[in-house]
């Protein structure tokens, strides 16, 4: 068995359409995407979800994936939750301990906020950090460290040793753009080349990586009936990335009264205005840009998994 | 009674969500809009299918308005197609025999394409053909004129004396943007005042009106498994209203081969890559461009409708 073994992910939300298509065409077409020789194994995340265009059916997959809830769902026939069945059935195929068991995932994301093209990792993982340094560097692509949010958990890629998501945007739900297959191509490529870099000790580490770190989320203003009062301001929307200063329009009504950012000056908004995070009562996020160091045990953390 | 009586409905696709937003904020600020006297009855076309952020639940309400339709579904209970009891529903509450007869409708969508704002007519009754010149005169919106083709029918503008359909975009599926609900407002606005100039007879109409005829549509290449083998061309992404010649590429595939455009120049292409298309297998539709002169017949038409 060659390892390590890559898992590529795409259609975890059944209407993100483009990683899917990628995928589709790289199985048609091997030659497509090199592999680097690795052992690339590839899923359709939702294929249910994704045959109907819904991002889920019963509940989002990519936060159905936290152990507590597996405990539950294996002590009753979960039936009624088809997210939580596949969550199951993906690592009974593809987990650490299933049937073909991958050590890496890579999971394919699009979103309707102009994120551009980037990495989101899950928490501090040391493995993690370095694989999305080395995509950093090879790419300039920023990267989202999402932690420490209770509202959401249970993302995919936290179940595999390492995982990483790639996120593109902006691209509406069910359409493809050859825009978007093309960057999310370039990243998937970056991260295989840097697994074959590891492996064969070419690596060429960063002597920092830039992170931006989840702080927290704003809903738009709501009236008591919890519909929506208020629309991303017209300045905001499509500036990801771009850091607020306090005084910066937020929110817009429909009689043009708006709602200023009176945050720290310097924080990052990411996923404006994202479609589906809307039931999650999510107009953006905010992180604070960091520059960390890459500590040597995050290297070797990453070349020991990849051995 | 009030005539005319104006039925200004917002949300036929349940996941096209500025014109409901729109709707939500004038019933809470009536003076919002400026409604110009008129009679204006205010309607969610597809509640059911609002709620849950999809197109439609079981067939896509705007092509449920055809007559046969309707004598099937008197028959039967139709209790398992939702889309077409809410039509009838419509038709009985604001159809011209309905509980509120409604003389003219404007129905309020959105599009992933970059149509920007835009109306759009079902065949050449006068009263429509009219009113859409008095708006084109006053705000410069192109004109889309659908008609002839018996894959796509039974829109909901048809089922009323006059009919104007309101798309503007681009804008993802569930995706409110400010911009996107100012336009539809300034076009909603201009065609109240449009119908109002020609109750008190200070109605300015154009000399000629420009139109673009629905010739047809293209879909993307598939193979014979059905999945698409290609996207749209990034040249022609966004590219609506700008006029093809031969030889402009079309499509493109993971390998970068091109298909291109084959037909007459000087066709217009519209609705390029619009989400909710492809299961209609359409990835674009193709119109010609013309100009007509406005008949006086087609101006006495919409006075004596209005009368």
């Amino acid at each position: 068995m060659v390892r390590p073994r890559v898992l590529v992910v795409a259609g975890t939300h059944g209407n993100e359409i483009n990683g899917p298509w990628l995928l589709d065409q790289w199985r048609q077409y091997p030659a497509l995407i090199d592999s680097e020789g690795l052992n690339v194994q590839l899923a359709i995340g939702n294929p249910a979800a994704c045959a109907k265009g819904r991002r889920y059916l019963d509940r989002d997959l990519n936060r159905s994936f936290h152990p507590d809830l597996h405990k539950e769902a294996s002590e009753s026939a979960a039936e009624s939750d088809r997210e939580m069945v596949q969550a199951l059935e993906l690592l009974k195929q593809f987990g650490p301990k299933g049937q073909t068991p991958c050590d890496l995932v890579v999971d394919l994301h699009s979103t309707t906020s102009a994120m551009g093209n980037c990495l989101v990792v899950y928490g501090r993982r040391p493995v993690d950090l370095a694989l999305a340094a080395l995509v950093q560097h090879r790419l300039g692509l920023p990267i989202y460290l999402h932690e420490a949010d209770a509202a959401q958990q249970g993302f995919l890629a936290e179940r595999w040793p390492c995982g990483l998501v790639i996120e593109v945007g902006p691209v509406p739900q069910n359409v493809r753009r050859s825009d978007i297959v093309l960057q999310t191509r370039l990243a998937l490529e970056a991260v295989l080349a840097a697994i074959t870099s590891v492996r064969d000790g070419s690596a060429r580490y960063p002597d920092q990586v830039v992170i931006h770190l989840h702080l927290g989320s704003l809903d738009v203003p709501r009236r008591s009936s919890g519909d929506s009062d208020a629309l991303v301001h017209p300045n905001l929307q499509g500036r990801d990335w771009q850091p607020l200063k306090a005084g910066d329009p937020l929110f817009i009504d429909a009689e043009s009264n708006t709602v200023v950012f009176d945050g720290e000056d310097g924080l990052v908004p990411v996923f404006i205005n994202e479609a589906a995070y809307a039931e999650k009562a999510i107009a953006l996020s905010l992180t604070k840009r960091e520059t960390w160091p890459l500590p040597k045990d995050w290297k070797e953390a990453l070349a020991e998994l990849l051995r």
